[in-house]
């Protein structure tokens, strides 16, 4: 059971937005085990999305397209989904209802022809109700191959293959089982982890694949299975884990699939009843931002000084104004009395600060661009540490948020062992 | 002149990461006039690669293909570049010489054979010196089609993509003028906005092509002109944007092609001399964030109290407790006493202040998740708005980030009107 998703859209074709729609679908259909044989984004024309249509039927049991279908003049799907499957438009009835009774009832605004042709469909599609918006889903069936077309406003989007398409293919569909299991790791690079489970590797059974994803200082494995019988399957996986925690117990973080480094730090926290605040001049408050994201983050995170000018660290803050005279304010002495003082001030058993030069300017500090000092304060001692993350902006900010979460949690870890 | 960009990688196909390489790589092309006609994602095995290539060439001009390349087992792009040019690995000594360099002065770890291995390239194959990692980019040509291939770590594709590829590109090929002008605007719908500039969308020529771009509040409108004449393109676009202008000066905020909500308020503040805190408690430093990402920031944003905690309002930002108590943590009493005491200790001339529950439980407030409110401090007066953002906890944080922002907008913007 294969299928391919295709975004239409000019706009991703010149790289002005990124297409997150379709990894969103493909994870929905990964845990149906439907597999993902190919993602395409193509341009908002006729011929175009007419040629894609042709040449993917029969090749998968399901193509799912997202965009195209807005009110206006740039919106092509619907007009090519009649050429393709000789059809003609048509007015829903339940959707224009929907479509007015938003428009006049939500908006208070008077409704438009062009929100009414919103409710136009081909006669044979069968219609899905956008409930958070006016553009209807459409499902249509040629040759073995359905065409499943959705609105590209991605909570649209989401809700419409959450609450009709997933369900619909369950039903209609038979599919196998697949499995992911995905093992996050901290602190080495993805040629000695290779080097170090070679054997490992080598003996894994054929129905399991692994693939490494590395990025900014993690490494997660992942171990991917297929087949018809559940149970072998996770029993298998199960085993193959458990002998790939022995071998590098030390670098192991987590589990989860989507397990991210404030998640990981959330659950500790939570658990052993730490607090947390911050302190963050280049970081900006990308650092509470990232914390705060976590659901229920309340438990264990109580704030953040965002010290961005050299005045509300001396001010709001309290660092002394003769350490930043003396040392510069890009300096392990600063960092250090900003981790100290919002600690202090947050009553927090652990804080991170970060003080640096994001670039591109040099600024009033005499720091190189891209040099940043990350302070750790933990319930006995505080830590500091002096990185230089480069260029570009958005970089040093990203480097330096994760290597703050990093050296916390490399701490809290320590604890343990 | 045409492209496609083929991202390699399972780990794309089965959503767990989402692809920002293509839309990198589109951008860079579009801007020397190559249109890109595909992306295309597909999954790490050989014979799909090797299907993949066969399929596109002497279909486009260039494809460049990026994931596949790194030290590891599941990486099998190089071994199919062989097989579909039948070609021979051999070693590169100036990238063994580099990966050697990088290894062990750089990181101070003994070189291994996993290692030694990236610097294995095709014979015939014009190779790309990677200044920021071990996997080299290499260039093939087949009939009348050319194969780059890049690491899959952005920071190591974009400095291939920007010092080695697009200079290639300009330097061995032809390219026709393209032209993008994005205007950008804020308050009113896609729909209602189609109809106010219908007759104008149909009066452009037709080498302009007319998009619409709507997310969260703002839509952009993007124009992309066509052709050889340089000078009248950039004429042309110019009138258009002119005449527009004209219908709907009331909803204009911006014309940069990147331009963000942040970017705008940060020019306007940054001329008109001004300067911003926030006081974040359900946005948790999210705004911080979006107002320190931009370049030069330093200039107008003073920094932030991020009080999650309700003591940390309080003590910190010292809400009165009795008013917490009276209106509870979530209400607009709240929002505008942390507003106004930020604006005061921070001593800022705007000051921005959110208070809401951003979920998934209801927590210690009253409130609905999705609820908050957001206060705005002006050097007159406190403005405060109820808002309810549904779910999930995401975009409850992101709409209530961006919606502050937006009123700063709308405040400044109205005393100049």
């Amino acid at each position: 059971m294969r299928a391919t998703i295709v975004t239409i859209g000019d706009e991703i074709l010149i790289g002005q937005i990124v297409d997150t729609n379709s990894g969103f679908i493909a994870k929905s259909l990964d845990r149906i085990g439907i597999e993902v044989h190919e993602m395409l984004s193509i341009s908002d024309s006729q011929q175009h999305i007419f040629d894609t249509f042709s040449k993917l039927q029969d090749t998968v049991d399901v193509v799912i397209i997202t965009g195209g279908l807005g009110p206006t003049k740039d919106d092509v799907t619907k007009k090519t989904f009649c050429d393709y499957f000789e059809d003609e438009l048509v007015v829903d009835k339940a959707v224009l209802g929907h479509v007015t009774q938003l428009i006049e009832g939500y908006f208070k605004r008077k409704i438009t022809q062009i929100n009414k042709d919103q409710a136009l469909v081909p006669s044979k599609a069968t219609v899905f109700h956008n409930q958070y918006g006016t553009a209807p889903g459409l499902w249509m069936k040629k040759g073995d191959t359905v065409f499943v077309s959705l609105p590209g406003v991605p909570f649209e989007m989401k809700y419409l293959i959450e609450n009709e398409i997933i369900p619909k293919l369950v039903k209609e569909y038979e599919r196998p089982y697949i499995l992911h299991k995905t093992i996050l790791t901290y602190g080495q690079g993805e040629s000695l982890v290779a080097e170090r489970i070679e054997e490992w590797e080598d003996s894994l059974p054929a129905f399991i694949k692994l693939a490494y994803l590395p990025a900014y200082g993690k490494l997660r494995l992942r171990l991917t299975a297929r087949g018809t019988d559940k149970k072998m399957l996770e029993e298998t996986i199960a085993e193959c884990v458990s002998s790939l925690d022995a071998i590098i117990h030390d670098i192991i973080v987590g589990f989860e699939e989507d397990e991210t480094i404030e998640l990981i730090l959330g659950r500790m926290l939570s658990e052993r009843n730490l607090s947390l605040s911050t302190a963050e001049s280049c970081t900006g408050g990308k650092i509470a931002e990232m914390i705060a994201s976590v659901p229920g983050a309340s438990n264990y995170f109580k704030g953040s000084i965002v010290a961005y000018a050299t005045d509300v660290k001396i001010n709001v803050l309290g660092v002394s104004e003769s350490v930043i005279n003396e040392y510069s304010v890009v300096s392990a002495e600063v960092a250090k009395a900003m981790v100290l003082n919002v600690k202090t001030l947050l009553k927090t058993d652990y804080a991170i600060a970060t003080t640096g030069n994001a670039g591109p300017a040099k600024g009033e500090a005499t720091a190189e661009v891209g040099t940043v000092f990350i302070a750790l304060a933990t319930p006995n001692e505080i830590l500091v540490e002096e990185f230089n993350f480069g260029q570009p902006r958005e970089k040093v900010i990203d480097r330096a948020s994760v290597k703050g979460l990093e050296m916390l949690l490399k701490e809290i870890s320590k604890k343990e062992q």
